[in-house]
């Protein structure tokens, strides 16, 4: 495993709420990662879908730790704001969020991400992130 | 308790995400709904902080239902997408979620939400939402 | 010409704002529009660069074109909101925005827009957009 | 005039798009700015009404420029993002963007501003932006 993997991957073990809600990691490469969730009845809205807060959770990590990614090695990062725009209700038996890089500047990382709800192995886009993230370098 | 106060709660209390997270509805006005969480390690991001997710989805429930609070009353809604700025880190004893409508429409309603951090009395502005809400009406 | 590239571009000529700022459209697809503007001074900011909002208005029009090229026949459209994240100085000899459809609802279209500074023949992305545009249809 | 003042007047006077678009400052605070247009049929998109592109260059230079208003006295302002909703058509006999500072920091600086339409007297809000500006610190 590469040194930006390892970081991706021990700094997400540490977020306790992904842990909450089910959510593994399942890809990361430069600039990009995954992260997936299962469907649960603890993690739903008034009709029974999945929260738009839990679909968020996941598409913000999944950006935050794309731009961690090729961030400095040095450097942590921090979202400052993101967007989302929601598609279709979040129903299926899982959720992936995708995200990727779309510049990395020396401050401030823009990273894209969309989600999709899984059935029977066909994914349907349910909504789609665009994402600020800053990378915080400790001052000497 | 008025209808819009009890079409409201009655809503947010069938959002099982909001009951994992220990949100509660504590106020609920026309245009305007207040959500708050206490802080609870199951919530946090690598830091110790509360999770950007987990107060963006009170920042989103509680725009919602301030959607919903001057919606038709025939009219169910439906988030269509928010822009959320992260200003401080969540830390805190607590978390409050305030929202209230900018704009009522015939078919979208937009809100802005303000979330702040409380310490021993005192409040903190952590984040703001900017929210599209769309109203569902039931077809003949 | 199809019936959906003559309906946008005649709409597109009815947009004084566009000649105003030398705005040409340069490419229009099934879900997709191109729009390009020159430098010129007269658009500039405090720094020489085009304004954001110069950007920002061919994103704009350009993904509310995308949007009508797949709405009904009938439909007129309206954006309803729309982020931009600005990535680099808009400095060029002129700028391209390029918008998709990225979902099509029957009330709601989502797009995504991406604009490019051309300078001797190479394209620098500058700026990206995620828009709601809403299908307007004249009530019987 | 105050240094602060002095400094926002001045940039704003460099952007020739706020000549171009007939734009004037109207008032200038610690962290609040105020910019006007009158209708032009020059900046319309096809139905007549102000293009959305217009009203956002205002929003955003009233954001920028308040920003600056609380920057530190070396520093520059650049707009990261914003997002804009689009709450009623631009009709008007002219337009007034109000921008404030939410919050500023070392770094960013978010700010709020809605544009107003004005008939005979009496404003209508038309649009709400939310935006983060970045403070540029010439380096030694």
């Amino acid at each position: 495993m590469q040194a930006f993997e390892r970081k991706v991957r021990e700094s997400f073990g540490r977020q306790a709420f992904m842990a909450t809600i089910g959510a593994q990691m399942t890809a990361v490469g430069v600039g990009s990662v995954e992260i997936r969730i299962s469907f649960n009845s603890s993690l739903t809205q008034q009709n029974s879908f999945i929260h738009a807060g839990v679909i968020t959770s996941i598409l913000d990590s999944a950006c935050g730790y794309a731009a961690l990614s090729v961030a400095p090695e040095e450097a942590e990062v921090l979202s400052v704001e993101f967007k989302v725009n929601l598609l279709a209700p979040a129903v299926g038996e899982s959720f992936i969020a995708r995200a990727q890089v779309k510049r990395a500047g020396r401050t401030l990382t823009v990273c894209t991400a969309d989600a999709f709800a899984l059935n029977q192995g066909s994914e349907k886009l349910v909504a789609t992130m665009q994402a600020t993230i800053m990378n915080m370098v400790p001052r000497e």
